[in-house]
């Protein structure tokens, strides 16, 4: 059987592809990669000129992102229907002894829709996971400074929890770091002030890519889209 | 002026450095590490056979690492002597116009020993910082199961807290990853217990490396060493 590899590209920059990871695309016979109907997709974008021109691209497209709420079951019931057919696919390519290479934005197992063709393919056909560099560290290291130092607590949040739940952990933790921003970034915004960290908070846009921006929230971030957004708050622990 | 890289070299496995990290340690002329004297030192010795033989070492060894308790105003004075003088050193090679590169474990700005020198020496002379995979991300894919999933809460938490800030911290949390563990060890299996998260945790020795030891704490993981191990607790937010 040929085997399903999930491959973390890191925030964005092939540079800091893990050598592994650089290697596995450049050899790739089959390339799977998530997206938005319409789109190109965030994922193929990075791996653009790294992979064979002859290689089969197998785009799996989303049958909704946020068109319909959270809370609806048709969400979760379109998306498992989805990640069967996904898995479903990849599954055959593996029974014919192909390996394929799934691309993953960021780290596969922190947050990423990889995970859920993993939890299903687990059993069927050998996968591997490659870990990558986190968008968040991408994040923090464009800030030019640490996030954590000595006994400093990190929290990391998703904008979509309830303004509440978000004022409450910002307010107990340390170091912050807030994903998933977009249509959020308002509450999060509110959540940052109530609980008196937002004059520490930075937000970073498209880390470690070509059009990175770096701009402190307090600074007014003009034309600044928070869907390829993170915040960061900086530990202020021990330091000799 | 010679520039300064701060290196991260991931968990450990060669194979999981980034290519730009790669690239930085195959043609380093200079490479600076932190260890413990008498130690050859985990940093140095993740890129055995990979730096030139020719290249010029300078271990800086800590004056202290466990033989004065942190409350003691003189580990703090030491501690900053020690980075001080590591500095000193650094800016005469930059100012020298070479280049070097300091080996930093996992990512350099999380809970990293280089932000010690990054601190003093950004006003001073060319820095650059290299992330990379964390010792925590080369854990959770040890363990074979994502850490994060949905709306999950992510809390790291530092083994040196307080027992009772440990458990309570615990207790809020979705997903958690504990670091630092050592001489802690037992602190954090009570507190662990204490909160209810002591049948989900697992505790992951050597991430990556090629004497990785991944394990149930429940399940009593004879002779396994603390003191480069991570403990992990995986969230289990919402998957459809």
């Amino acid at each position: 059987m040929g085997k399903i590899y999930g491959v973390g590209l890191g925030p964005g920059d092939p540079d800091l592809m893990s050598v592994r990871a650089d290697r596995l695309l450049r050899n790739a016979k089959h390339v799977a990669f998530f997206r938005k109907p319409g789109r190109s997709g965030q994922a193929r974008n990075i791996v653009n000129g790294m992979i064979p021109g002859d290689a089969n691209e197998f785009p799996m497209e989303y049958p909704v992102t946020t068109e319909i709420p959270l809370s609806d079951p048709r969400y979760n019931e379109l998306l498992a229907e989805f990640y069967e057919a996904c898995t479903a696919h990849l599954k055959a390519l593996s029974d014919q002894g192909e390996d394929v290479v799934v691309l993953c934005e960021g780290d596969p197992f922190f947050y990423g829709s990889f995970m859920h063709l993993y939890s299903r393919l687990r059993e069927q056909a050998p996968v591997e996971v490659v870990p990558a560099i986190t968008g968040m560290s991408g994040a923090w290291t464009a800030t030019g400074d640490p996030i954590t130092w000595g006994d400093d607590v990190l929290t990391v949040l998703v904008g979509t929890l309830p303004e509440e739940e978000l004022t409450r952990r910002m307010a107990q933790t340390d170091a912050l770091v807030v994903m998933k921003i977009g249509r959020n970034i308002d509450k999060v915004k509110r959540s940052l002030q109530a609980s008196g960290l937002y004059d520490r908070a930075w937000i970073v846009e498209y880390a470690q890519m070509p059009n990175q921006r770096v701009c402190k929230l307090s600074e007014n971030c003009e034309g600044l889209t928070p869907y390829f957004s993170i915040i960061i708050v900086h530990g202020q622990g021990r330091r000799p």
